[in-house]
Order: C-alpha cells, then sequence, then structure tokens
C-alpha cells in the first residue's frame, strides 16, 4: 500500500472572515474552534471530504464538485457545512492532482480556515486512504488526535449538524456509524443475458448513503489491512470496516438532504435549496418616514402570505447593525430621487461587514415617486446601472423597482402588492442580468 | 378480488388540439393515432399511467403529479409524452377517488384526447389492477385490443419515445421488460438491531425503474393469478409476472431521464428540464428593415454562444407562419414606438395557432430607440403593462427592452450583447412577474 500524500497546509483563517459565515439550513452554530463546554461532541473529529471525482455522470466538463453556484463552487459549500460545525477540526479534502491548485484557490478564496486539501489517489479508496493518513501526520500531540473521523462526499452539501452529531457519537460508541436512506426503487438481481432472476425484498434493504464515522482507529486499521483489491474495487468504508476490524457499524436514516448530487438535473436541485435558504427574509429599511412605515405595514403582510419574513428598521446603524449579519436582502425605500445615497449606504455597510464573501446578497431600492412625478429619466437610470455594476463586482445584487404614490387607495393598495411581488421574484431568482433595472411597480 | 373500475371516457380530441403539441424532448413524431406503416412498432399498445400517489415524500400537500409547472400539472406533462406517440392508442390514467374531476378537469382543459381516466385501489398494485381490468372492457373488436400494455409512472414525464419503442418490441418478443438503471449508493442489508449485516456487490444489482412492458395476456394472467397478499404489499409488476407466468423479464438499461420525481427537490430539477426544452431556440422578427437585419446578425452571434438557436424572420405571414408552430419564444423588433401593433399582431397570431395551450411562449418586444429618444414615458409604459396582463390572461408571457442606438460602435455593441443576455434570461426564467416591464439595454 503506497501511501505518501504531499499534504498542503492551507493559510489560517483571515482576519476578514466573517464571524457567521451563513447558513443554508438550520442548526447553525458558532465558528470556534473550541470544542464547547457541555456539548455531546466533546472528543476531537476530524472530517475527510474526497473530492477526486470526474462527475461524468451530470454530462458536464466541469467535475459537479467545481461546479458554481451563486458564484461558489459547491465544494466550498460543503465544507461550509462543516466548518460551521464547532467540534470539528481539521478537514481533509482529497482531489485529483490536477485539481490541487484549484482546490487551493477555493480554500484561500472563502477562507476556509479549516481545511487541508490532500491529493487524491486513482480510486475512491485510494483516496480516502491518502486522506485516513494524511491525518496521522499532524504535528500534534497524539492526544490532539481526532478520535472520530467523518467521512462524507463533497457532493452532498445540505448536510445538517444534528445529523453529523448523531453519527459521531454512534461512531464512537459502536466504532463505526453510517447514514442510511430507504430505497427508493425497487433492487433486481439479473442474469448474465440481462434478464430479470429476482427482485429484492425492499423493507431488508437500504441504501448506503454518506456521511460516515469511525473512530481513528477503527478507520486506520481498516486501511492499513485491506487489500490492494479492496483499494482498486471496493466502495464501501462500512464494508472494510467489518471486513478487517470485525465492527458492524450502527445504521442510522438520515434526512432525505443527504441526496448526492450525481446527475445533471440534481444541479438545477441544489441551485433551487441553495437560493430558497438565501430567500427566507429580508430587511427593510424605512428610513424612518411616516410614509415608508404605512408602507411597510403592507409589505410585511405581502411578505408572509410569500412565506418570508421582513424585519423593519429605519436603517443599518447602532443596534440594527445586526440586520448585517442575519440578513441576506435588503430593500431600501426612499422618498425623493436622490436618495440613491441610502443605497451606497447599505452598499458600503456589507462591503465592510464582508457579507458578500460567501454568497450575494440581494438589495433592493424601492424608489417612491409622487403621483405625478415623471420617470426617471436617462441619466438617472444610468447612475443606478453605474451603481449596480460597481455593486455586482463586489458580489452584491442591486436592482430597483419604482413606485409611484396614489391617492386612489385601491390603486396604491395593488402596487404596493407588486412591489412585494417583484421583490420577492428578485430575492428568488438572484438573476444577475437585470441588476440595475429600474422595474415599475 | 375485487375489479370493478367505473371508467370514465373522456371528451374526443377537440379540434382546436394544435397539430403540434409541443416537445421537451428529442423524438417526437406526429400525433396521428394511426399505426405508420413501417414503422417497428406495427401492434396495438396502451398504456397504463397508475397516479394514485399521496406524494408524501415531497412534503407537499398537493401530491406531485398535480403539481404545476409553467401552469400545467406534471401528470399532463406525462400524458404529453406518451399522446405523441402514433402507435400509443389509449392511455389509462388511474387516479384515488377524490382526485377523479381533478383528473378530468386535466383532461378536457389540456385536451388529451387519449386518455381514459378510471378510479385507483388502495394500494399501488390495485390500482394498475384497475387499469388492466379497464382496457379488458374497452368496446371494440378483439382484434383491436392491445398487443403490448406499458406501465409507467405518472411521476416520471421525461420518458423519450425510442426507449418506449425498445420496451415494446422488447415486451412483444419476452413477454415482459422493464427499464434499469445502476445503483447509485451501495445497498446493504441491515440486521434487525439496525446495524450493518452486509453489502451487496454493486455490479450484480441493478434499480428497477419504469417504464416497463408486458403483453395483454401476461398482464392480465399475472393480476387474475396474485394473491390478496401481493396485492396489498407488492410494488413490482415484473416479480408477478415471473411469480405467476413463469416470465423472466428482459431488461434494458434507460437514460437517466426517466428518473422519478420523488422529492421536493425533483420538483425544482423537473422545473429546470422544462424551462430548458423551452429555451433552445427562438424567432426573431425584424419587420424587414434594414436596421434591424443588421442588429439580428449580432443578436444571433450572441444566442450561439449561449447555445441557443436564432431564426431570424420579417415576419410570420406566408411560409414564415411555420415558425409559430417551431418556437416557443418570438423576439419583435420595432423602430418606433408606435409600434406596439407589430407586437399585438405576433400576440393575435399565437391565440389564432392556439400555441398557448401546453406552453406559455415568451414574446419580447425590443423598442429600438434613436440616440436621443426619452425614455418612455407614463403612458406608454401603460400601454405594454395592459398588453401583457391581456397576454398573461391567454398564458403568453411578454416583456419589453428598450434598446438605443448609438454611434459609437464599441457602444452599440455593447448594448446590443446585453438585449441578446437579458432576452435570453427571460426566456430562460419565464418569470411571470416580470411581465409588462421595459427592461433598459
Amino acid at each position: 500500500m503506497d501511501v505518501s500524500p504531499a499534504s498542503v497546509q492551507s493559510g489560517d483563517r483571515g482576519p476578514g472572515r466573517p464571524s457567521h459565515p451563513g447558513t443554508f439550513l438550520p442548526g447553525e452554530s458558532g465558528n470556534s474552534d473550541d470544542l464547547s463546554a457541555g456539548c455531546v461532541v466533546d472528543f476531537p473529529v476530524s472530517v475527510i471530504l474526497p473530492a477526486g471525482g470526474t462527475g461524468e455522470r451530470t454530462g458536464l466538463q466541469t467535475p459537479k464538485q467545481f461546479c458554481s453556484f451563486q458564484g461558489r463552487p459547491l465544494i466550498s459549500y460543503t465544507v461550509q457545512a462543516f466548518e460551521r460545525v464547532p467540534w470539528v477540526q481539521v478537514i481533509v479534502v482529497v482531489v485529483a492532482k490536477e485539481n490541487l491548485d484549484l482546490m487551493m484557490d477555493i480554500v484561500q478564496r472563502f477562507r476556509h480556515g479549516k481545511v487541508r486539501v490532500v491529493p487524491g489517489g486513482s480510486t475512491r479508496h485510494r483516496s480516502i486512504c491518502n486522506g485516513v493518513m494524511a491525518l496521522s501526520e499532524e504535528e500534534r500531540p497524539a492526544a490532539d488526535r481526532p478520535k472520530v473521523v467523518i467521512i462524507h462526499d463533497a457532493v452532498r452539501p445540505f448536510v445538517e449538524e444534528d445529523f453529523l452529531q448523531e453519527i459521531a457519537v454512534a461512531a464512537k460508541e459502536q466504532g463505526a456509524a453510517g447514514a442510511i436512506r430507504p430505497l427508493v426503487s425497487t433492487v433486481i438481481a439479473t442474469t448474465s443475458e440481462g434478464y430479470l432472476d429476482h427482485s429484492l425484498e425492499r423493507a431488508k434493504y437500504r441504501a448506503s448513503e454518506m456521511p460516515q464515522g469511525f473512530t481513528y482507529d477503527v478507520i486506520y486499521q481498516a486501511y492499513h489491512r485491506c487489500t490492494e483489491s479492496d483499494l482498486e474495487f471496493g466502495t464501501e468504508c462500512l464494508h472494510l470496516a467489518l471486513q478487517y476490524c470485525g465492527i458492524n457499524a450502527k445504521l442510522i436514516e438520515g434526512p432525505p438532504t443527504l441526496w448526492k448530487v450525481t446527475y445533471k438535473r440534481d444541479l438545477a436541485a441544489a441551485e433551487s435549496i441553495i437560493k430558497e435558504s438565501l430567500a427566507q427574509s429580508a430587511c427593510l429599511l424605512t428610513g424612518g418616514l411616516a410614509p415608508v412605515t404605512a408602507l411597510a405595514d403592507v409589505l410585511r403582510k405581502a411578505f408572509v402570505a410569500l412565506h418570508m419574513e421582513l424585519d423593519v428598521v429605519p436603517d443599518l446603524l447602532g443596534d440594527n447593525a445586526r440586520c448585517l449579519l442575519k440578513e441576506w436582502n435588503f430593500i431600501q425605500v426612499s422618498v425623493t430621487s436622490s436618495c440613491l445615497s441610502q443605497v451606497e449606504a447599505v452598499l458600503k455597510a456589507l462591503e465592510a461587514a464582508n457579507r458578500a464573501l460567501l454568497h450575494p446578497p440581494v438589495v433592493i431600492w424601492v424608489r417612491l415617486s409622487s403621483a405625478h412625478e415623471h420617470m426617471v429619466n436617462r441619466t438617472e437610470f444610468a447612475a443606478i446601472m453605474d451603481l449596480a455594476s460597481a455593486a455586482k463586482l463586489q458580489n452584491i445584487l442591486l436592482y430597483g423597482i419604482q413606485l409611484h404614490r396614489s391617492e386612489d387607495t385601491e390603486q396604491w393598495e395593488r402596487s404596493v402588492s407588486r412591489v412585494a411581488e417583484m421583490a420577492s421574484a428578485l430575492i428568488q431568482n438572484r438573476n444577475p442580468v437585470l441588476v440595475g433595472q429600474l422595474l415599475q411597480a
């Protein structure tokens, strides 16, 4: 067994890393490396993410772990899912040699401070083996060596902390633990000529999924003892633990979110989940003006009907700065067209808080015009477009909506509900092509 | 075995049915009921679509076969996939009793002339059984009775004609045939206490998928001979054919498009496939004016770079009316603002050809303004919005893009490529909230 991965240590976590890296699923924790006192996982855990796949099943040139969603590769989402778990210490990402530089760039760009990048082998088992051996080379006291190693797939980005915790605890107790899911299709055995031999009774079988957890000793021994044939043709770590360490893994049924991005259609599904997670709420900035406060009530009601929450604050100053850390979407209402400066202030605050690192925030400028005011002229339009182009370079999506005041209550309410409809559509779609447009409500 | 489905015959195919119902996948055929001479499938085939599922795995209230995509329920897409196959005679859709009216409405509304709706049973097998028995009650000469019955899932809308043909031919030859796919996950056997017992060797097993085909005699006998226990707890028709008719089904590996819409994420995947299929090309209507013809060349180049095709014709008159039947997307360029009437003509032509029945066509009005012309005023904007609102009631999505002419070649080219970018984004997203907007290029 040739195990000599030249591991590459990524840079330290930069000071600019946001204190809340953002979550797309419930269960976010703080971002500390310390093991929290009282946490069920009070032992050191490291993670191995084999990411050497070529993605041939998606039919795309780019391996799927490197496909971009909202400007960020899938692997970065998976890394983020582990980095936000406080009791995860080190994340070893194993990539094909030709992707080492690409992966290092991703680590630098998105400041993944817990990641070590390790070159992979020619098969999945060889890659995982490289990851396990890399953990044993860590220059840290043996006492700090991980008690449990979690192995996951780079292309299962939606794993949640509470499930990771279940796997880690069961692995520590049983030696090995793995996620399972019910079978979606009946599994059948085929004859060598391509005919049905028999079908399996679905209730007795499960699909083996990821993550899987092992005590360090079990996974280390399993890979030390296994044969070249295992490394070449095998795929299932639980099987190695059984065969070479006599450990029957504890199986835990996981949620559907554990699914693996496999086919091209899965890219659309993943994108929709990511977008949905960013579109659950927005922060309405009223400027503290009375007419806008009235608008806020109507907007809030419309958002609730669309299953979105709306925080309403006058601005992002003082205590309200907490919205900067919580929200991905901002709606700034201004009563005069000169108030593009208010939008500029929001953009500056987002940049200062480094909020556009992991996801593009959406900023919507609602321009509240008097009933008889003209629509914008070309100079005003060019100003919005220029601002939006500059914001886009900072990974912030800026859109405009013009709302004309009306004495006619019914017409006013119709317009306001159109603002809500358009704002939520812009927030849900995050379409970069439409930035800088001034839509009419 | 209680088999008494009260079948409900749907109305005849209406005269308004479009001669080309549209395709979202390659392999479309004409829409004739006649068995084409020379076709490999020269025997009568009927289809059973069990659609009684409750969709609990999507976590939604609406069963997934009734979830809407572009204003049309998923089951209608699946029905369409079979209706466009000329050698498919009858499609029996089996639905839960409480959904009979809903399904009849869908059949009427989308003019599915080959469909018969039959009430389902309490399990999947009982529902399919009802479908098989309904076929035997057809009031037609025995010679016309289907030779082969294809059973499919209502929630696998993307099945293609060439694969259906493979299944039908193999079923006729072997008595039974079924689609298989490679296993995505390792399948494991569990102990009763929830531990790993053993894992199956992936290469020896396959996932059994749909469609499956049977000679009428085999499927009829299988359901006649099977036990109450089979009907209550079984799921696999191939298994019944083996057990009760001694037929080892021929297994044929199908494409990934056979996948079953199962989880909530699959709804996003299905929507993305449907949208992509509608966004492959567009028809640019130039009005025959020289400046627009120059624009057309630039647009065409930009579209090619976006993997979209662009047909360029002056209008939809004469021979060019073929574009009405081929395209789902139209871009009308006008040089003066009075030419909203050209857009009205496109809308009328689409309505006259009944093109908005199965999918919403996109119409984009590109308003070519002189360099110093003002942006539209509120009256002009209201005119576009009113036209778009009326079109939306006809299931047509109308958007506007304003393009300012420029003497500066570089600026002009930048603007034109923005038109292409925005037009393709509007065509790809088909967002109903943005209809009637006049975007600025």
